[in-house]
């Protein structure tokens, strides 16, 4: 059997391979880039085609397809969201994504995306908190301390200059990791045995939970003028963490509308509750943040396209390097109209 | 760096492996097999989530989405159409896809499905033929002999009983191609230098073209009665092959109609233009064929069950074999919570 072609081949991202990548570059150096891939695709925000993403809903979770275009390259991510999988020692989120030439139509990545997602979810919280948290801006909360709750401080930290966490989570368990994993980040950290005590004296307050039901892991009390929320487990419909009196009090920013108002804390209000469209705070076109008594909240969902920015940030820092593999995944007959011969000659 | 779980890792099956898979079982078995499994899945219509694919248009082409689920197994296919590759020495169509495990969300197959989609939309074309052809039919005209031409004759031969092919191309290359690839499959060939030529005498009519635009590949004058036509082109927004004169005429049959509305011949027609959706004479809920006379239209635009049959047939075939590699696609900490501690354990 002759060798396949080079079209054939994608290049493919394993887990071990982007965990190398990761550590290669250094982890707070992939978060800058990635969010700044992400601001950069952001500006460009009317080339993209823009769909919310396509959900298969089961009674214990979703899996969900995020296509999305620059009309140079294709990408999607496939990611599934079961927030029972822990209790069954398995990830709740776990993903993979894919770019392709729009041109040719052939895939020119395949790469694992449930480390990907953890560090754009993350890029994107400090990315979209730069432009929107108080200035000068030391201590974070962070409630719910489960696979994405180091990635949140570490790109606060490497982004928005985050040297103070204060880590809450209703498991203590996961508390004491997160804290051990943060050991050596040169962050100060902070275990608190209550929700209240984790938000006090923090300008930024991020909340990470996983339940797929409407909780309420911040109530209006608890929150002060002028913080910055960064909700970031309210993720679909059904699931939200934030009491609603919150919400009225807040200035709420968010990626895509049309899928936040079904998956984001934003499903509570009425349709036409106004929010601003975070790409037009990164281009200047509406002031983020207007005064220091103002609280702003990103309602953060998770959008196709930065999942696009991260899988275009993963293609070109593999370029050189052996942090991957190819895969015979197309097939690709001499002549094209040949795929018959083709299986035919491989007899 | 430890080795990844077992629950990271996702059975790949290559081009090549494909290939293997295909000639270990022999190629009129699998497309036996295909379309078994496409006919139960259809008999169980109403198990499935159905949703038209996702597309994303250019001026070049078109690259899909087509996602299904039982509600205990999830698919998904990744296809692009470019008619213009070809020329460029690429294929018009390539294609992956894979299943995962509802309950978890986990991926449990990924697989090429360039072959595999050649396979499975020919598997579906014979299977629609088995309920609609007339009785006895012995010879089919295949108008379009690029590269699904001879999967569609081979799988008639399979499953219809099919005889004698007429083949017909505006490229005589592609029909000489046909030709030498059908010269050991106990085909008898005829090559045409017409398309009216082609059909004198077939019972079955099939049109596989792939211009990108509205062509009339078949016209009102060369279908007589009785006939079948299996119109496997026509699937896109301005793409079709027949002439609306012999809808008019046909008892038109599709897979999946808000589907197929838009993408097959009959986005010519109402939209209330009255169809017979397959499943229905599969189950026997409707007759397919009524008469002697009657011309019998399957308006193929290929359907995501189709491809998630296709796919579990594959998941079922390279168990015990070693067509497929383990791909490290999943990230699963033993601790599912500490997907940061694994990656800080990888350094």
């Amino acid at each position: 059997m002759n060798a396949p072609s080079k079209l054939a081949l994608v290049p493919f991202v394993s887990v071990e391979n982007m965990m190398r990548l990761v550590h290669h570059n250094g982890l707070d150096a992939m978060l800058i880039r990635i969010a700044d891939a992400i601001e950069q695709d952001f500006l460009r925000w009317d080339q993209f085609d823009k769909t919310p993403r396509v959900a298969s809903h089961s009674d214990v979770g979703v899996i969900e397809l995020m296509p999305t275009s620059d009309g140079e390259m294709y990408g999607f991510k496939y990611v599934n969201g079961h927030p029972k999988n822990t209790a069954e020692g398995l990830q709740t989120v776990t993903a993979f994504g894919l770019l392709a030439d729009v041109h040719s139509g052939y895939p020119v990545l395949l790469s694992e995306m449930t480390l990907l997602t953890a560090l754009r979810t993350a890029a994107m919280s400090a990315l979209a908190a730069k432009h929107l948290a108080p200035k000068g801006a030391t201590t974070m909360a962070m409630i719910g301390n489960g696979a994405q709750s180091e990635f949140q401080c570490r790109a606060f930290q490497a982004i928005c200059g985050i040297t103070h966490v204060r880590l809450f989570d209703t498991d203590a368990a996961a508390t004491q990791k997160c804290a051990k994993n943060l050991e050596n980040s040169g962050l100060h950290v902070a275990t608190c045995k209550t929700a209240e005590d984790a938000v006090t004296g923090a300008q930024i307050i991020t909340t990470c939970t996983a339940d797929k039901q409407n909780a309420t892991v911040l109530t209006d009390n608890m929150v002060g003028a002028g913080v910055h929320i960064n909700a970031i487990g309210g993720d679909c419909p059904g699931k939200t963490e934030l009491h609603s009196d919150i919400l009225h009090r807040s200035s709420i920013f968010v990626e895509y509308p049309p899928q936040t108002r079904v998956e984001g804390e934003i499903q509570a209000l009425a349709e036409d509750h106004p929010v601003i469209e975070l790409h037009e705070v990164f281009s200047g076109k509406t002031t983020g943040r207007t005064d220091d008594k103002q609280i702003t909240l990103f309602d953060s969902v998770g959008f196709a396209i930065e999942d696009f920015s991260a899988l275009r940030c993963i293609k070109d820092a593999i370029k050189g390097t052996d942090f991957y593999i190819d895969l015979d995944m197309l097939a690709d007959p001499d002549d094209p109209r040949d795929l018959y011969g083709m299986l035919n000659r491989a007899k």
